[in-house]
């Protein structure tokens, strides 16, 4: 008899008609859907983790969960099963047999998120689930200028709640904007984030973008820890986790 | 008294929730949407042309329509009522003022389309709207090898229909595959395209991509001028109508 094994999966979604991933009473959530098609597909109530619990609207196309199943055929085939029974807002672009011991929220290294704003008079209607318009130019010069006051590990409460305990310091490892055309692409990397982090950073630079705020005020906004400093989030839909990585071995 | 004058608009839209540009009897249209809005802004019904009648589910971010209009306020202030107005998958991206004698299509000089095909093992979320999915690996030096063969004055009768008279002689001055990773972009340009041809061309290049057809083959199915020999259209929601362009004058 084939025992239980643990799987890793990475996962890929629009956020649009979920409310987040974490699985809730009511309502259409990502991890509730994988749940579902596991269950179709094994016939086992089966529990899954993931990586990052991303909020209603937040995409991902590097999301990482982790399951223990019990499966006799092979991995391609459970692959396949999952695919052919998720709904068309979610696919596994990979999965994989790994250690019982790994957990993909613990023994994540780090994770990167990128956050994309359309910044021009109209708003592209293409873009307009995965981008955030922002109709006034904004100086992309010094909203990098003022992402690195980012870089390092600091205490972020001034952009951010725990999501459990009360450690409110992080080490952002990356945080950059890149323009092309209208189009710019923030990308930032962490150990780990608070609550709505990337969100109430980027509301912030956006503040920079549009000269409401000096590119140096960051420094003094980190420095205060009191999350009434920052602006308000900037909207979910402009949101993709896009990576999450782990020890080589794990 | 402001007399009637002649608008040209650079239209963007998400085709995945129309019946394609062309007004009907019933079904949603883009040309209805924007006659719609023109009606409530103006309050006088307006009949609109477009460069190009693209079919249900092909998008557009450069479609150009003009309209005659009675408008006593700014034209700063037409766009904006116009976007104020238009269904959140149609965006004005451009409007401005032309002569009496502009017409979008007899006007045009060339028209450039993409095509998108994410070429890879699963579907990605999100771009399934935009993109073709293409599981099996494609050689797309084939296909760019293969994609020469259009280009030039050729008579397209084995790749698509006349929307109108019986010439079926274009001109092709650009018909280019790119790769990034897995996602495949095809961009042709030509003075004016037969009906489905595009589509008609990207599943006749897939074939050859997929190895089911020599590069070379497209040659002799050109000269058929016979469309049974051509493969099947490609789905439409990886089209996209990128630009007309015009006289520098019109």
């Amino acid at each position: 008899m084939i025992g239980e094994r643990r799987y890793r999966a990475i996962v890929e979604y629009d956020g649009t008609d979920f409310l987040g991933f974490q699985i809730q009473a009511r309502g259409r959530t990502v991890q509730g859907e994988i749940e579902k098609s596991l269950q179709r597909v094994t016939q086992a109530a089966i529990r899954i983790e993931g990586a990052g619990r991303t909020d209603t609207g937040v995409h991902a196309i590097g999301q990482v969960i982790a399951f223990n199943a019990i499966w006799q055929h092979s991995l391609a085939e459970l692959h396949r099963a999952l695919n052919a029974t998720l709904p068309d807002d979610i696919v596994v672009s990979d999965l994989k047999i790994v250690d019982l011991t790994f957990h993909p929220r613990f023994s994540a290294l780090s994770r990167s998120y990128s956050y994309t704003i359309v910044n021009q008079p109209w708003a592209s209607v293409l873009r307009r689930r995965y981008a955030y318009h922002v109709r006034k130019p904004l100086d992309v010069g010094a909203m990098n200028e003022a992402s690195q006051y980012l870089i390092g590990s600091h205490d972020f409460a001034s952009f951010g709640k725990p999501p459990y305990g009360d450690n409110t310091v992080r080490e952002v490892s990356r945080a950059e904007w890149s323009a092309n055309g209208g189009l710019l692409t923030f990308e930032i990397t962490a150990n780990a984030f608070l609550y709505r982090m990337v969100r109430t950073i980027v509301g912030t630079l956006v503040q920079v973008g549009l000269g409401q705020l000096a590119a140096n005020e960051i420094k003094p906004i980190l420095e205060a820890r009191d999350l009434t400093r920052s602006a308000p989030p900037a909207p979910p839909h402009g949101l993709c986790l896009v990576r999450v990585t782990y020890p080589a071995e794990a």
